[in-house]
């Protein structure tokens, strides 16, 4: 048996085979057949990656980054089947499409009144963990690159300070933690985070264009939009939710349950998009407001049934985004100063959120805890420094090559970095605090 | 409780605000935040439309596709919101992955030794299926367009080939009617179609393009790759599937099952685009090869929980495929000319497969129901027309404007025009012999 899964691997053999031209081929549509091949082996691979990391006691993510990067990294080995895979448009679609599912499962798993509890709590530990890594991640720019000027330091701050939450709901979920005070605490705060990164990009983009802080009228747009999508949320919930799952447990259509659920799910990703927020974090408020509440009509399935309707869902997407994740880290050609300034980013990334666990008042929840489970930064951090690379000044971008180098580093490193570390502490929480989980 | 579902209309209201201009947003991404919207506004409207069809007692996805009409449509009342959705790479991706799901459930609910036993009278509709209507298609074109060339009445019935199952699986299956012996055969005679379809294309386009019909080397490869597939998929069945699955039984990660399952299916979908065949015909082939045999080691899990799994999952995406169908039916600006083509197309379209019923022998199945069941063209016609555009005689289009607007409203109506007409013959065979199913 041991043995057996050699015969698993002859199917990445066979990937191997697709060469990478053939991802040109597209019969009249906007992909081609092979689109269909490199979902099937990311899929497989995600299964093949996330048990050998549950062999060695690690959680599965752990398992999907790597196999990605494996993937990702085939060209240099002559391989160029998965090159600029990662870059087509359907599988970066469908990526998101499963981390906003993830989130989404992760959000029925909580009820709103558990955050309205440690919120508090997850406010302070949003604003010391957008500060904290701001300041440090100033501090390292003006030491290591002396020369550039003053909105650079600025930019590539701002880039340190959104938590990516994706790959700690993950972890906490592959390993049974959803229940925990800690893991409230850090989905609270990420949701923060993201409105309080909304307006340091703001700030930050304006100061380094035209040389002075955005307008009032701005920024009272920017922060109202935000707030208004959360509490629009929240209304929705307490308002809009029973009547429409009231109407759709009278339906007779089959499986309209799941369909009405992901349609909302969507519905809020989309709205919090237009509000200027991450996707994820509509799709979590969705989960959030889905209380057993409104599914009771659907007779026999509660909340946790959804849960287990949307699991097999979630299970087969959420993993094509850690695996496309990991495929975007590119191991060859990076320079040394580009290395040095990663390595330093890195550093400061971390140190800067687990200071944002002091955040955590009293014992209520493990300081440490909170304080790795904000670490992964992401697809925030890479968005703001696609937004330093359309700032021309003087006609050269504000973030050029080699810092942009660096801040990919940054955030992969600190999403790789994670899973072991959060689960070893975890683990270890949960052994010494049985009955809280 | 009746006048409930207005809450639900005004989540349409709200998505009318939307503008079309908030298409062209994209943050860094192939895709805009939108797209979540579009997709959201896709599965609730489609829900709606299913339960407005069930209460009239029609099959749900003839609801999806008005529902797809409406939305499509609604430019002519000045609403642009979903003005070129259908065309949205990741929307014309998920619907497609959407029809892919189904039919691989489809097949998950057929077994191979089924589908052998009706391979001869399968064969024999597929072949009858394709002489009548591209016959009938000929003798069409060449009396309504005297003065077009012969390769363009030879395109014209070539269109009129291809059977696009989608819509009848999902009818059949909407009324419970997947183990009818009509089922199988219209199954078996879909697959046939498809690559006797590819095999059409290629004389015709070659005939069109070079005034020749294609050498044999040509033809031979064209078919060895179809046969090459289907062979290769049965073999697969036998031999690897097993190993394949005693595998991933023992692995300890969650919902490996679903992940394999779905992994194996676009393997196929994809290995079926590359040999030139619909990729719906390997997701098909797949379905068919996962037998209880390899789902047993899953303890509980046999093949029946595994469509339990895939259920819910193909609930919320196969719906996308057909709302997005309705879509692309674009009502406005339309000429006189092309409608007549159209009607006059259509109705060889129909007659043609009804035809093709006849070559049910004996009393084995309903020779009626075989035949509506292949009425519905789909995306291979369009896709035989879209290759007929791109042949170019002294610099026009073999396939003109006008042509091309009758084949795709040919194919509209002859996919509208299934849902009713199949639902009410199947049920009236039901209702005589109910042991059957």
């Amino acid at each position: 048996m041991r043995r057996r899964p050699a015969r698993f691997s002859l199917l990445l053999v066979f990937f191997a085979a697709i060469p990478a031209t053939a991802l040109a081929s597209s019969d009249g549509h906007g992909f081609g057949y092979d689109v269909w091949l490199i979902l099937a082996a990311m899929i497989l691979a995600a299964k093949i990656g996330g048990e050998v990391a549950v062999r060695l006691n690690q959680p599965a993510v752990l398992g999907e980054l790597c196999v990605g990067i494996v993937l990702g990294n085939l060209y240099l080995l002559g391989l160029d089947t998965f090159d600029g895979a990662a870059q087509l448009v359907p599988i970066e679609f469908l990526a998101e499409l499963g981390v906003i599912l993830l989130l989404f499962e992760v959000g029925l798993e909580s009820t709103l009144s558990e955050m309205r509890a440690v919120a508090p709590t997850s406010g302070l530990v949003a604003i010391v963990g957008v500060i904290a890594p701001m300041a440090l991640g100033y501090g390292v720019s003006l030491w290591l690159l002396p020369d550039e000027p003053f909105s650079l330091h600025l930019f590539i701050g701002a880039t340190l300070c959104a938590t990516s939450v994706g790959i700690t709901a993950r972890v906490l979920k592959d390993l049974d933690a959803m229940a925990r005070p800690e893991t409230r605490v850090i989905l609270g705060a990420a949701v923060i985070d993201d409105v309080l990164g909304l307006i340091v990009l703001a700030v930050v983009a304006s100061i380094a264009q035209f040389g002075e802080m955005p307008g009032p009228l701005d920024l009272t747009r920017i922060i109202g939009l935000a707030a208004g999508f959360l509490l629009g949320a929240l209304l929705l919930g307490a308002y809009f939710m029973p009547s429409v799952f009231r109407v759709a447990s009278k339906l007779r259509t089959q499986d309209v349950l799941a369909a009405v659920a992901i349609g909302l799910c969507l519905l809020l990703a989309g709205v919090s998009g237009a509000a200027g927020l991450a996707p994820i974090v509509g799709a979590f408020a969705a989960g959030l407001i889905l209380d057993e509440v409104h599914v009771r009509p659907f007779g026999r399935k509660s909340a946790h049934d959804l849960t287990e309707i949307i699991g097999p869902i979630v299970a087969v997407m959420a993993p094509i985004f850690f695996v496309r994740t990991g495929m975007m880290v590119k191991l060859g050609g990076i320079g040394t100063e580009s290395l040095l300034l990663a390595v330093a980013l890195t550093i400061v990334a971390i140190v800067g959120k687990l200071v944002a666990g002091l955040g955590v008042r009293g014992k209520t929840a493990d300081k440490l805890t909170v304080g790795i489970g904000m670490v992964p930064r992401g697809e925030v951090g890479l968005i703001f420094a696609n937004v330093g690379v359309g700032i021309k000044l003087g006609g050269k971008p504000l973030i050029g090559a080699g810092v942009y180098a660096a801040i990919v580093l940054m955030v992969m490193a600190s999403t790789v970095v994670t899973p072991p570390w959060l689960a070893q502490r975890i683990r270890q929480v949960m052994r010494k605090q049985p009955d809280v989980a």
